[in-house]
């Protein structure tokens, strides 16, 4: 499908019609500055459509979820939104009644500002849990925003930017694609770091299968596409690249994406296409199928970019599983491997430590039997896999070159069970000296409560 | 009960009749020599009783097990044994048939230096995964340790040090208490340090709830006990101890518990009780209530003295849950908690981060509700709490007294669901630069493939 889009520079104000800002109000203060110490001073960001928008969601589906993914579930099932204000250095999460009231408060002091209807307008926070939300930093930062909004990638940079926590690196992507011989775009910011495993659902129940920074993602496009086929879209994006990555392996309290769909490209509304080509992966030849790709590749890579960009990170491995005897299965075998402290720490020191690997698919409620797994190392998307085990057993490839292999930056882990046709992929990063020296934080240090 | 016994020096030559000793036989020859570089010598450890015992034992779930696991589940079903074999260095895992076979080779070799049968000898191994045992070596070992058998309290430590792998501390406990006018005593080691959240069960079979060092415990006892009581008494002792414990969430190819117990205190065998005292706990009067009591202290015990010393710990914290829905959900509560990565480097910080602690909840497969949770902090065992939380909002407990119970080698963790009367107790250990700077190890050291 990636001949049917082209990634084209700049984010969330690519598509037509969409304005961006991001300004810092000092939400961060009741912190440590550390914000501002870095030099990352945003921390309020406003994402403006010239026209409502069909919208669509996925959120955490952490038990403990903050006031702002409560209102913006709520409001994404009226299925139209224009705006989205968003936050870093405060996640108003843990915040009881006052914290819904204040990510209400928030969509409403928007709305007054750009003269739009306050249930048109999307909430989400990232930063410090159990504080409440300083409402008058928040009520200036708005101000600011709405004044300096425009269509430009550096005001798009503003917003993805003032999303930031701890990620050393803005996270922006767009491409470009033909619907009916119009052209349309898709852009999109995400922030991610730590508390990363995000397990989002459209309803906030639970997924069949395994769970687990807080991490958002504002997307915009100028298709037009009705809303049943938006969250359909939005669902198999997410499905196969956000809610597989792990970090740290802890899901957040305030995990979010949000796409809103301004048609102003001008094609026919994409519908909800049948339920066949719904099973089979969204996959066709139609112009929804251009449109799932286009989503496909842009949410995937912005997932990799957190997982990149995770505290601490100095790897990121691609786990390639298959031969599971379910779905299920195939699932909890690589969070169990993605998770291991002695895996993830293996990774960090170059070492393909099979050993760890076979221990960890042991003991996860995964059907495993030892003397059929394979377990194979290779460059990221080789299919020149060097197996260090075959049915359970050590190979005589050289541990040398393995060694090469592991001491990348990046590589692909291959196991095969050999117990059905259920696979899986997961991206996942190792666990360093520096995510625990990041995380021990400093006692007092309320900005360590990332949510 | 703590009356019913006492604490005395020693271990496992403390009851009667029974003998061991440790020695170096370089089995960790193909690592790196790292055990002599710590001047930790001794591999291979040898227990031996004077009378044919009753045996019982406990061993991981992992799907993937070791081979010497394998032969001990098989020989305790026999009920009688007599010798315990057992090595550090070299795991004895993921090594087939050629394992299996290696297995029982050192159970033969023994029971021929010791003029045994094979099948009353037990094994146990713990070290590097995947790669054969020196058998040559491993023979020299036992013959060497078969002619210093003794039952000195210097020789029990000398087994207590053949086990150790990345364990900083011999661990060893013993006690004394009286069974119808018979003194009787019972004694023990372990190890423990990586790969640490055991999960064991009698047959292999998944507990119903929670899984997940090798660790190793051998324990001795003179009470005359019969088989079934014996078997009773050993999981309902390490389902409160061994089982409830956490390092980094790993569970092991070879974590093992056996005991054994040669009744030559002479008191009248304990038998199994009535199935109201078992569904008690085996609390009560009988004997058997003060050979469990025992059991249970010996055990707990050595799982602290493990979580304690666990890789590059710095604080152990026992976290006490209560009010949850269900058993299994005050234990997937506890695990998540345990577990997460953020909550761990918290506790290396010192930082009394609940908000780490509430997401962790949160994403846990236990049913929980924000607005009724409570989170408190205490000096260990102390009924005076400090709760940062309750009803889930923030307290006006100072965040600065928090951190002075954080700040503590231990401290204890309260968590009150209140959505139930299921409860919990979990000894977790912190995650810290010196465990990843461990694991990450050297690459191309075969040490680091713990198991």
């Amino acid at each position: 499908m990636a001949s049917f889009f082209q990634i084209i520079s700049g984010s969330i104000t690519a598509p037509k019609g969409f304005r961006a800002g991001g300004i810092f109000c000092d939400i961060k203060r009741l912190g440590t500055g550390k914000g501002s110490e870095k030099g990352q001073k945003r921390d309020l960001a406003l994402i403006v459509s010239d026209a409502p928008a069909t919208v669509a969601g996925m959120f955490t589906t952490n038990q403990v979820c903050a006031a702002p993914v409560k209102v913006c579930a709520e409001r994404v099932r009226g299925g139209v939104a224009q705006s989205i204000v968003a936050n870093s250095g405060n996640a108003n999460a843990c915040t009881g009644a006052k914290g819904l009231a204040d990510a209400r408060a928030m969509a409403a002091m928007t709305a007054r500002e750009l003269g739009l209807r306050e249930k048109d307008v999307l909430v989400g926070s990232t930063g410090r849990i159990g504080v409440l939300m300083p409402m008058a930093n928040v009520q200036r930062g708005i101000q600011a925003a709405a004044q300096l909004l425009s269509s430009t990638p550096e005001h798009a940079a503003q917003a993805a930017e003032a999303i930031m926590t701890s990620d050393t690196k803005r996270k922006e992507i767009a491409v470009e694609f033909e619907l009916g011989g119009k052209t349309a775009r898709l852009g999109g910011i995400c922030k991610g770091a730590g508390m990363i495993q995000p397990g989002m659902s459209a309803t906030g129940a639970r997924p069949a299968a395994g769970l687990h920074a807080t991490m958002l993602c504002f997307l915009t496009t100028d298709a037009a596409i009705e809303k049943r086929a938006l969250q359909a879209a939005l669902e198999q994006a997410v499905a196969n690249s956000f809610n597989r990555i792990t970090v740290d392996g802890d899901m957040s309290t305030n995990d979010a994406v949000l796409v809103l769909a301004n048609g102003l490209a001008g094609n026919k509304p994409l519908t909800l296409p049948s339920p066949r080509v719904l099973a089979d992966g969204h996959q066709g030849r139609g112009d929804f199928a251009v449109f799932q790709a286009a989503l496909n590749h842009v949410t995937l890579e912005l997932a990799k970019m957190i997982a990149r960009d995770g505290e601490g990170v100095s790897r990121l491995v691609t786990l390639r599983l298959s031969g599971a005897k379910s779905p299920a299965d195939a699932d909890a075998a690589l969070r169990a491997v993605a998770n291991s402290a002695l895996v993830k720490t293996s990774w960090c020191g170059g070492d393909p430590n099979w050993g760890r690997i076979l221990c960890a698919l042991g003991y996860s409620p995964a059907s495993v039997v030892e003397s059929k797994v394979d377990v194979g190392y290779a460059l990221p998307g080789s299919k020149k896999v060097l197996y260090a085990l075959k049915q359970g057993r050590p190979t005589k490839v050289s541990f040398k070159s393995l060694c090469k292999i592991a001491a990348q930056k990046e590589f692909d882990l291959h196991i095969h069970l050999h117990l059905g046709r259920a696979g899986a992929v997961l991206y996942a990063s190792d666990l360093t000296e520096a995510y625990v020296d990041f995380n021990k934080g400093n006692v007092g240090d309320p900005a360590s409560m990332g949510g």
